[in-house]
């Protein structure tokens, strides 16, 4: 009777399972339509790959080419199917290490050979064995100096490659040098393929890239601060649709800069392979994006302080507490108790702190404050901080507990302009290096672009 | 006399160059060393795959071997070298994707074959080429699909490779299927010797790396923390080497943390390849170990929050100003000027607010938190909010301006326990399905460790 029912499930399952696919094939073809939507230029790499391994196969296919390279025809193809990579710089980065590779380790190869060539077949064998091994476990070391694991790991690896393929193979093979001979050629003739396709047709430059991804992570700090900034001053007549939405405009802010730094370094890698490719400039400077990068995440690290400050506000001490109360497990009387007890210890404190009395100038201040608010404001950070500054005024009676997460805002916003100033020095350094153009404030304001929106209606006053 | 006096210097250089040569050298040598000495486990995959090449090597190098495979032994060379990884997890997914990609790749090209067998050459020609190009765009595309991307990266581009190595060699060899058995067997031989080695000597599992470098990413923290907190309070007595000292103490904790994501994804995407190795858990709970990781990347923001204000406090204000002063280029008028302006704004603005005036049970609270002090404390976390609750009370007469970034520091204190909590959170989560043990207070203390460290002589009192 249960197993009778079972199986009912079962099928039933089976028969919502076979219902839903269309629904499943449906979403993956999506997802798969989304990727060439996301970036064109992958379907632009997608159709440049196909037209180099067609072009390569000619080798094979077309009667004069193949009497004339014969079988090793077949490493051009891996070749191209290997080397052609995204970027310009990182299909030249990885043919030219696999180009150099093949040429360094058939050289060696030929000199090893060159010793054991005259020497019995079992002792030739044990040699062949011993610097196979030799050489396997040097390279496989090397491997791990970071600076060969940074700019020569393919070559190393196809060096071992070769090497093997050569030495091993000149056991059976007398024609080891032509062996030699024909890798070369072939690899040169698949890189050289490649190249052609990623330098001519459509090229990438991860230069390019590294600019531009520098740029958005800018504007994303921008706007996620100008949203901080917003929800911070304008609490009361939110709702919660657009409260989401400036939590995710805050959040997908920084979270970009956050996780930039292997992306980065990637990007400078390549771009440093690359070739100049305009004429502004006699090198990409690519680490000193990659300096920018890593200033631009300090700043980024305030920036979600900020973000924290803002959504936690001081409330978060009952809310822990009660949060710690309900908590089992892991070390209790270690981590819950003693926490609770310094919470509840830390909230009694506060909370017995007196008012903050403010002195008897703060009406001329704000009134000026409101004053100067309304008169033309230069740039955000100055509003932002003028805002701030009527916020202070502000506070007439406000608890020393309710003032702590203020004044964290405050003291944030100040240790932000001072990382502001990080940022301007590296950007104006990386503008000196990559020969920017000199700012010139008579042509078109497009070129530099200062978004200063007036707030809807702002309140401030005393609540 | 120009020219001979440049040559002069040229050959001077020349010597010093010379020169400093062994020095480089030794460097250099050093710098190898220090890479095997720094994780002794790179010397042993060296081994191994030194010891790994040798044994393949052996198919070639014996006759007996080397009649019933014959020049397909390649291929097994090839595989050991691109296939035998640091981690077990890693040579097992390279392996297995390597594998199932020949293994589909040659069906398919067996199949392409039947289908154009009949045909004649032109039309072959044709078909093959047409075959390579959309198989090859196509896989490129597919390659670009964040899921496939992600855990079959290797076996697409190993598809791509075998069949195209498979289908345009089948224009001018009648034997397809034999290259594609022998190719299918060689490959599976170097799998099963790359995987013996990893497995079998010296195991090494990217999930017991995770779990180690989790481990230390926490404990780096802890001791920024308590780093951090240490210089706030004792700042009086510290002179510059000890201040340098708890400066890296605290950058290095929380440095490590914050760079973590892409090495945790990889290990934890190896260790989902790992079979099961300790009699612990079920499965490896990799996804949860990368949680952990993100929470605590979201609490270390708050470590570099806390220290920026360790480093700034408030003279940042006025040393800012004068920074900005001293700034050209890069658009003045709209960052530099009204930056400054806004930052004398601020400054004056705080300046001018009035003391803070304590209650009367402020000394009350001293003595009861000294002599609570004196007592036995539970947890450095809640020595650390007791702390801070003396300095609290300890301003009696600050500045509004000097308040500030106490305030910030205690607010991201309280930030601090309350992330904590999310870090807590996750880390029994992970307890749960990692099957943890149970935390039991009856067993050796040193299970569980709280360091307890009595602060030197710790001077709370009025300034």
């Amino acid at each position: 009777m249960k197993g009778l029912e079972m199986d009912k499930g079962g099928s039933k399952k089976m028969k919502t399972k076979v219902l839903e696919l269309p629904k499943k094939i449906k979403k993956v073809l999506k997802d798969i339509w989304k990727v060439g939507k996301d970036d064109p230029r992958r379907v632009k790499l997608s159709l440049k790959i196909g037209v180099s391994l067609t072009l390569v196969s000619l080798l094979y296919l077309m009667e004069p080419l193949f009497k004339g390279i014969g079988n090793s025809a077949i490493w051009a193809v891996m070749t191209v199917v290997v080397v052609l990579e995204f970027s310009a710089g990182a299909t030249l980065c990885k043919g030219l290490n696999r180009g150099l590779g093949t040429l360094i380790a058939g050289s060696l190869a030929f000199f090893i050979e060159f010793v054991a060539n005259d020497s019995g077949k079992i002792f030739r064998a044990i040699f062949i064995g011993a610097a196979v091994f030799i050489i396997g476990a040097l390279i496989t070391y090397l491997r791990f100096v970071p600076y060969i694991k940074k700019n020569y790991d393919y070559g190393m690896l196809i060096f071992l490659l070769t090497f093997n393929l050569i030495t091993v193979s000149s056991y059976r093979v007398d024609t080891v040098i032509k062996i030699a001979h024909e890798r070369f050629y072939t690899i040169a003739m698949g890189v050289g393929i490649c190249l052609c396709m990623s330098l001519l047709f459509f090229p990438i430059w991860s230069g390019e890239d590294l600019h531009k991804t520098t740029v958005a992570k800018l504007q994303g700090l921008s706007c996620s601060i100008e949203a901080c900034v917003n929800e911070y001053f304008e609490e009361e007549e939110k709702d919660a649709e657009t409260s989401d939405l400036s939590e995710d405009t805050i959040y997908n802010g920084y979270k970009a800069v956050l996780d930039s730094k292997s992306t980065d370094e990637a990007l400078a890698m390549y771009a440093s392979w690359e070739p100049r490719h305009t004429r502004h400039c006699d090198r990409f400077p690519g680490k000193h994006y990659v300096k920018v990068g890593s200033v631009l995440r300090q700043f980024g690290y305030t920036v979600v302080a900020l973000h924290g400050c803002l959504k936690t506000e001081i409330q978060v001490l009952s809310e822990l507490t009660t949060s710690i109360q309900n908590r089992r497990h892991c070390s209790p009387e270690i981590l819950s108790d003693s926490l609770q007890v310094a919470l509840q210890d830390l909230n009694t404190a506060i909370k017995s702190q007196p008012k903050l009395f403010l002195g008897s100038n703060q009406n001329g201040t704000v009134s000026q404050g409101n004053s100067e608010r309304r008169s033309t404001a230069a740039s955000s950070e100055r509003k932002i901080l003028r805002q701030q500054l009527s916020k202070i005024v502000v506070m007439t009676s406000l608890e020393f507990s309710e003032a702590l997460p203020f004044a964290a805002f405050a003291s944030l916003l100040v240790e932000m302009v001072a990382r502001l100033d990080n940022v301007i020095e590296e950007v104006e350094e990386l503008g000196t290096i990559a020969c920017f153009k000199e700012y010139d404030s008579n042509v078109d304001r497009t070129d530099v672009e200062v978004r200063v929106e007036k707030p809807g209606n702002l309140v401030v006053g005393v609540e």
